[in-house]
């Protein structure tokens, strides 16, 4: 390819709206442009890596065994309804009614439309198991979408679903695809982590996120220092002793104006570790709404997903003040005793004594609280938020917290959709079984920015060697004849060579040539200028490495090692 | 592949809603299963087989200098409310809001999106031409969707845009794309004809339809028997002589309870070619409703696509019996005299005379009738639809009508889009200037129930090489070891041959295999059988026909033949 007939629009100026690198660089290297809120137009090189990464992806899927299909982008409500899903699911889900009044959505995920299939089409024992895949284009009308590709509305996922006969078949393929997404990760040249994560809207019993580490990444994930422990924070369990603590006498103490857990311990002495937090939050769950209050040391935060997976809780919403009052609390001084609603005590708290909670009367605060002793009804749970520094719950190493973005997630979903979708089996005893389900996306476009969040410096983008959109550029300074006739050979040999190149070919000074090669970031450079090519020689090296001076055949040999080390 | 682990779910009979042949056999072997009205999934053999079209698409588009990018499926009304089509599209036109209560819609086509991106790119003429296009997913919301793949609401096309400084510029494009169509349709073995084609809703100066030719195909296509001339019938012109007439005074005559043009001439001893049929139409244009009469021979049919682009209409429709009395007509009696209303003649009723035409008056038609004497204000246009034997309108032949099936569309636009959606460029003197637009569409999964329609038998599927979802099917007998040995070998010496292959090693009986081979439709068939391998030899054959007895090494030699003789 010409880049003088190649549409790459390259920006002199940062996009206005753009908030981390991927989305800045990606816009202004002309990789993408902005149809609406998160909706995006790829351009030929945003196409042509997005193409790499869909490749490198396919490869590994077939050669796990699994198979692809399409299936379509809208989706009728009824399959949605049966799955119990069309009311849960929460306005991401774009619902629409066509032109016949009949109510369908855009598709965010396909589980519905894989049950479907498959319960239409699954006979028997011996069509297990079986892992079909597509590369598509999702809709997820996002509250807020932000960061470019990073969380768009309209975007490119991988996703994958296996039918198995029991739950061993179930967990070998589980294994089977956690291995194939460490080698397309591992393929793509990423720093990324496999870490144990909520399951989620999705449903179901295990899963795991894939996470390429960014401090622009938008998860926090914990992993010990010490062992292979990982997990995003909205799962993560961490080690924690409480403070020195002695039984104590419960005795309601004056803390006039006081409503900080900091606050209150300042005042009466004591370590924050020994207060505790009561925050009341209103759920819903199955349509039914009610007050529950959850507590945690003063010095820890409710991790509010883990408190919903507890409760079973569709949503989960911090309650009003009106709402306390009506189960006999008081905002500020909310304590567990007395609350006219289930109350959640974290698992740090268990056998806890000599703690300060709030009192439930303005004003005052409860000294030497025991819930064992002091509570005649509480529940225990993991409902605390891991910190850097707490123990690994596997090993004796600490836990330390680092930010990714999440691309991957593996799901073990058993029957949760088998079952209302009616899929079914024959087994090898003729009995009707439902087959168990696992399920596999990748985010394709978030791949991408993904990948640039790891890979860029301060002149532009530094793909990989496997995903650039163009593997090596080709600079002819200026318009000397012989310069653009040894360009043009020296082009047809690198094609031949199994290079892909762009030659840029442009009436542009030498300055903007090498400016555009390296925000848009092709890996090699060869420059071919009339002065060293009198005496046969071009140079050749890697984007943000000083060029070596070599003959065009040892070029062409060279650049052919360097894009064949990658493979 | 091997076909005991391959989701390809043949059926023994006939879905029931399929009424054309590429719905029934693609649905019967496995390719494609419906969702939902008008929308399908594409099963692992149905997606190898668009994969396949859309790579020969592709090369050759690429081949002619377009560059290949991907918009999104979900698009803002802004763009279409600018272009002007968001309320003159119709209700095919899927638009919806999002939770922001922004209106969308999804694509049925691009040029809006296309045209905003490049308006916001574009800068000098030096930048032009280009040609941009993608292969992806639209939607359109049919009233009646049907015929499976051939007219579904999702659906996968290519399409191309290009931008030019003139006229002759954007000629050349239009010719070069014209071209390339016809190598993409000839390298997929198809019979096809690119014929005049309407505008239609897209727009624009001129336009050719690429039909493949197929009984079942919605578009009937005229053609001369002579020369080069094609055009669907939407547009088709055909030369037609009125039967002799002569002229003569105009009287009125009882024709009690006669309506149609056959009784009346019947009744008045005429050929129906002098009787005038004349139909009130409600049109609408611009947002205002109006009448209008439309007249034609009593042996032709008046073209509504011909009438509404004659009249510049919207939306037309036959007008009601109330409307027809509204300017004065009689239901089954209405004549062109008199009505207060635009009356636009068919062509070949200027200079006529001696017609009948209805009388405005119950039980009544005037004899004698002659538009250029007897009617003050009407205008003339070719309205009437071709007829197998019109004379060919650029040679002495004769037209000949068909029916095609419409694959490919090549529009020149000119400013239609350019224009409203502000796209503007620098002209090498400096001004300002519209860059003319072609467009340029290919109906990928269409094209694939097209080759269908066209490449069957009563046993199945008879793919062209080039698209086969695996050019050969390698059949092993039995679950003899030896045999199964073979098959093993044999399979991956014909995979190393550059061959794709699925090994049917199921444990089905003989004949189960040889129909599935022939319903799915393989071009080659490879037989191991026990008996046969003891003496070294297999059977290799094009699928329907007479299979030969090789050795293994002359098989794969032979087919390796076979196949690239397709390339």
């Amino acid at each position: 390819m010409r880049y003088s007939s190649f549409f790459a629009p390259t920006l002199r100026d940062d996009p206005a709206d753009a908030e981390v690198v991927s989305h800045r660089l990606l816009v202004r290297a002309g990789y993408i442009r902005r149809v609406t809120s998160g909706v995006y137009d790829f351009l030929p090189l945003g196409l042509r890596v997005l193409r790499r990464i869909e490749q490198v992806i396919r490869e590994e899927m077939d050669r796990s065994g699994a198979q692809e299909l399409l299936m379509p982008m809208v989706q009728p409500a009824e399959l949605w309804q049966q799955s119990g899903r069309w009311n849960k699911y929460g306005p991401e889900l774009l619902r629409f009614r066509d032109r016949h009044d009949h109510e369908s959505c855009l598709g965010p995920t396909h589980e519905e439309v894989i049950c479907d299939l498959v319960a239409k089409e699954l006979r028997s024992y011996k069509q297990l198991p079986m892992n079909l895949y597509q590369i598509q284009a999702k809709f997820r009308d996002e509250i807020r979408p932000r960061f470019g590709l990073m969380r768009g509305r309209e975007f490119i996922m991988k996703d994958a679903y296996s039918f198995h006969v029991d739950r061993d078949c179930l967990m070998r393929e589980y294994q089977n695809m956690f291995d194939t997404y460490v080698r397309i990760f591992s393929r793509l040249g990423l720093r990324f982590r496999a870490v144990e994560a909520d399951t989620g809207s999705i449903g179901g019993e295990s899963s795991h996120e894939f996470h390429v580490l960014a401090d622009s990444g938008e998860d926090c994930i914990a992993h010990c220092e010490h062992c292979d422990y990982a997990a995003n924070v909205e799962k993560a369990r961490g080690r924690r002793e409480l403070p020195d603590h002695q039984t104590a006498p419960l005795e309601e103490v004056h803390t006039p104006g006081l409503r900080s857990a900091d606050e209150v311990a300042d005042f009466l002495g004591m370590v924050p570790g020994l207060l505790v937090k009561t925050l009341v939050y209103r759920m819903v769950r199955d349509g039914t709404s009610s007050l529950v209050a959850a507590c945690v040391r003063g010095d820890d935060q409710v991790q509010e997903v883990k408190l919903a997976n507890v409760l079973g809780a569709d949503e989960l919403l911090l309650a009003s003040d009106a709402d306390i009052a009506s189960i006999g609390g008081v905002a500020g001084f909310v304590g567990p005793q007395g609350l006219a609603c289930r109350v959640v005590l974290d698992e740090t708290l268990r056998d806890a004594a000599g703690l300060v909670v709030g009192a439930n009367r303005l004003d005052h605060h409860l000294r030497g609280f025991e819930p064992g002793r002091d509570l005649s009804d509480a529940s225990y749970a993991d409902i605390r938020e891991v910190k850097s520094g707490d123990g690994c719950p596997v090993c004796d190493g600490g836990l330390h917290l680092t930010r990714g973005i999440e691309v991957g997630h593996v799901f073990a979903l058993g029957a949760r959709y088998t079952e209302p979708m009616n899929v079914r089996f024959q087994t090898a005893d003729g009995d009707r079984a439902i087959p168990l389900m696992g399920c596999y996306g990748i985010g394709v476009s978030r791949l991408m920015a993904a990948i640039v969040e790891q890979c860029h410096d301060e002149n532009g983008l530094a793909w990989p060697m496997q995903v650039a959109p163009f593997q090596l550029v080709l600079i002819s300074m200026g318009q000397d004849e012989n310069v653009l006739k040894a360009a043009d050979q020296m082009y047809e040999r690198l094609i031949k060579a199994g290079i892909s190149v762009l030659w840029d070919d442009r009436r542009e000074r030498a300055g903007v040539k090498f400016k555009d090669a390296d925000l848009i970031g092709f890996p090699l450079q060869l420059v071919i200028g009339a002065r060293a090519l009198a005496e046969g020689r071009v140079e050749l090296g890697r984007r943000g490495e000083q060029r070596q001076s070599l003959s065009l055949n040892e070029a062409v040999e060279r650049a052919r090692r360097l894009v064949e080390a990658c493979h």
